[in-house]
């Protein structure tokens, strides 16, 4: 099937009434799992009763894992710095993508999600807030949070909360791109190893997604942004740049994103800038280009075809979609079903490799990674993630966070 | 229907199994107002289609109001510091309690509702916390913190967020009160003005039943505490006892208990402390004896009756039970409805005459206050209360607020 093809298959595009429509009123409801229609179920959820089950957790705190909703509760935070492609747009005007998310937990992942979202930007207020809370969740999805804030946030919620944390826009990104990946070398018959790899943004996805394949063995990372290539000799490289400085660019290529894409195998935009068709062309006979700037890509399938071999984007109308929902809500099941600390790397490559297999026989230029609505898929992560917790002893050891050189 | 008749039907109560198995895993559940289950819905809810609700709420943040849930949104918030009768339990301890409370506000209310547990004591942290957070709801119901912080907090709150915010063990145990002690009236044939009431207990209920009671017009309030009667002239008061030594007991009695109680038409108890039956009877004829602390009432309704005409308590199996569910959820709806920004006095007071109206002809020293299970308090609540926010004019002018003197 072409691309073509594909996209006449598409269904027809949502009106904005019809969008505004599903909106009202938001898209969560808080259900009660007894229904409290008589004085003995009363007497039962709450006084009298309840203070037996308040009793035993005053006198075992672990029975608040088992007692209460808490510790299967993820909550979904945003400071909506960072929007979609929206940008600083505020908590409020955040609050329909962060209940969106808190949706999509509870559609694929099967977890209780409630959005929160913060009118702050000082990190000490926004990790104060979440540790006197702390008792109130189990855990804590980042959201839509500004580069470069969002790399010392997550860390210091990391380090002050005793549960999983994890900034989806770096993690979740970075486990899609990395299964994607993983079938897109099958695909064109390369090796992780020797494989040369260039990352356009340097921001909270290009960071993860840089960390993971430095994880997983990738060869050669490249990463740029908007003044061009990455490299130890550049001047005036932030902190959390001058640390990919070091750990990426062997070759020590300089220079624009022409000269790193010269002899690359793998290009991955997560920069929402374009890259022009003769730039792409100077990439390696059978190249892959993940474009993945939404709703925007950095270069349309139809032309990267032309110089590669396969192609995705962040988009539903394209084949190949990279969507974040293929791996949070399965990670965040796993790392609470395994009861887990923290989401260690070896748990996000193991989520990654699992979302990988799924395709399995089918796999082609063009279906390199499943569906999101494919069911097989939040099941599989979740095991995956829940194995690779109980491989780590402890699970819940300090170890060295992805982006988090500090 | 004697008393004994009442105790006889109703339900066997439930064994600790029973109560420790509806707790498992929580009371609540997160749910999703449309399916996620085609690529084109989760374009509507999540990314692209999202973007335009941001967006719009970026533009006229008015529209958070209508396109979110948060402005229907009544977190439920504890320091798990006074929790039922089992005192400074703590946050984790305090949830399944929080959890109970969000469950009745959906069941009673039709509210969504989150428990929120927080781990301070400190006023400010406890306000920064919620003024972080004030874009992710739109009404807080402040329940089981310690008096005489309680006040402080409230009011701290009321003043820092711009939406309905109600300690629940304050005002629905006052609105409830206010309520059956109309209806007592009626049964009795008193007048509010010529009235004595004795309240026996000086915390979060005991002052808040002493505000609205002068407030609905109640002659003569006179306060007890474990020191007995609280007059101007007594020493080491609080800054509350002494504000409320002021407006209370006129006739400037002193002593204990069974001083205040010589002549007094009505015995309110909220201290958890026990009366003797000799103090009982010094009260007038066809007296009216609320005896409120839970599970264990100041006195037992069948010692109550030999000197009293209407006998109240907390506990669903005996008649006229005093329960908040009869009033918070109908309140919150009605502010909310309304887009009250405050729940004042005259609020409170319309909630305790509808609550008090539903009962009509059926009106006996048995049935002072509808069942908590009856369907029509809510509704009758919830418009009253819209009723009377309407004739305030404007709503969210800054007031006098009960309970804060300061």
């Amino acid at each position: 099937m072409s691309i073509t093809d594909r996209r006449a298959t598409a269904p027809t595009a949502p009106t904005t009434d019809e969008i505004f429509a599903a909106h009202e009123g938001g898209k969560l409801s808080v259900e009660t799992t007894m229904p409290l229609d008589s004085t003995r179920a009363l007497s039962i959820a709450y006084t009298p009763g309840v203070a037996q089950v308040s009793r035993a957790i005053h006198e075992s705190p672990r029975m608040r894992a088992t007692h209460t909703w808490a510790d299967r509760l993820v909550v979904v935070l945003s400071d909506g710095t960072a929007v979609l492609g929206l940008g600083d747009i505020g908590p409020a005007a955040a609050l329909p993508v962060m209940e969106g998310k808190s949706a999509l937990f509870k559609t694929f992942g099967g977890l209780n999600s409630i959005p929160l979202v913060i009118n702050t930007h000082d990190v000490d207020e926004i990790v104060a807030t979440m540790v006197a809370l702390r008792h109130s969740f189990g855990a804590v999805n980042l959201e839509d949070v500004a580069a470069p804030r969002c790399f010392e946030l997550e860390a210091r919620l990391i380090e002050a909360l005793d549960c999983p944390v994890m900034h989806d826009d770096q993690h979740g990104t970075a486990v899609v791109v990395l299964a994607a990946l993983t079938n897109a070398a099958r695909v064109t018959q390369r090796e992780f190893a020797s494989m040369r790899v260039v990352i356009a943004g340097a921001g909270a996805a290009g960071i993860a997604v840089t960390e993971i394949l430095l994880g997983a063995g990738v060869g050669e990372v490249i990463l740029t942004d908007s003044r061009g290539v990455i490299h130890e000799g550049r001047e005036g490289l932030s902190e959390i740049k001058a640390h990919y400085a070091k750990r990426t660019n062997r070759s020590q290529v300089s220079g624009g994103l022409a000269e790193a894409l010269a002899g690359a195998d793998v290009f991955i935009g997560v920069s929402s800038s374009k890259v022009p068709e003769e730039e792409l062309a100077r990439m390696n006979d059978g190249a892959i280009v993940f474009a993945l700037s939404n709703p925007d890509p950095e270069v349309l399938p139809e032309v990267a075809q032309r110089h590669a071999a396969v192609v995705a984007t962040g988009r539903s109308d394209f084949p190949n979609q990279i969507n974040n929902v293929l791996a949070f809500p399965g990670i965040f099941r796993g790392a609470l079903d395994a009861g887990a600390r923290r989401i260690t790397q070896q748990m996000k490559i193991a989520a990654a490799t699992a979302l990988a297999d799924i395709v399995g026989d089918e796999l082609s230029p063009e279906y390199i990674v499943p569906s999101p609505l494919d069911e097989r898929v939040a099941p599989a992560v979740a095991r995956a993630v829940m194995d690779a917790a109980a491989a780590e002893v402890p699970a819940a050891a300090p170890e060295v966070q992805a982006a988090a050189p500090a």
